[in-house]
């Protein structure tokens, strides 16, 4: 876990140039993943301290999955690695943003789809059904 | 709190039509927050069921300051109010992603930058420092 606040306190994790990821209550940080070719959010996860290391280390997406409680080298199974093109965090540092290009059919989404965001929240006051996005989008 | 799995299981979570947001332990979802104009990833945030009952009844974006503990209606002192486009969730609904029309100087970040992703973490081993997007990027 990191000191929070670090040592230089709000303005040296806002404004400062060293990493000092905020991982939560768990050992967690969520990650945003983007296609690096169009900017599409290809999929939400999350990574321990380890995951975060591998990544860094090797340029490759590794994950925690809360599911299976264990690391998650994403393509092992699916193809569907992950080379990293850039790694963002956000002012706070409590959340990481990627930019990948994916291996494999180029999806990210266990279901078959490329994006894990294939539905959207109808708007509007007692509006809570999903739309699903059309086919192949 | 939503009910997991859902009366339908996995099958309905991840392909049904209603919607069922999966709160965290502490009631909270995640929230990855796009500028509409051009897919900018501007913030990540959390709801509570009430910010997101506000958020859908009323087009406007409302958040959980988990550090102020409050309901917060983006924009409300920054000017930066965000109309929402668009919210989609993902296949196991634990995240939304929003796509919203920013007001005010059309940024998101409390430091007074468009986005809060403004800073890169350089890759490498024992590389863990971070770098600074171009002033007006």
């Amino acid at each position: 876990m990191s000191p929070f606040p670090p040592a230089g306190g709000e303005a040296e994790l806002e404004e400062g140039d060293v990493f000092t990821p905020r991982f939560d209550a768990d050992g967690l940080i969520g990650c945003i993943t983007l296609d690096a070719k169009d900017g599409t959010v290809l999929m939400f996860a999350h990574m321990n301290a380890e995951a975060l290391r591998l990544t860094l280390d090797t340029g490759i997406a590794h994950y925690w999955s809360r599911s299976r409680q264990k690391l998650w080298r994403k393509g092992d199974t699916s193809g569907q690695q992950q080379k990293i093109v850039e790694i963002r965090t956000d002012c706070d540092q409590d959340v990481l943003l990627m930019k990948v290009v994916p291996g494999g059919d180029g999806g990210a989404c266990h279901t078959g789809r490329r994006s894990c965001f294939y539905r959207t929240v109808r708007l509007g006051p007692g509006a809570t059904k999903l739309g699903f996005e059309a086919p192949g989008a």
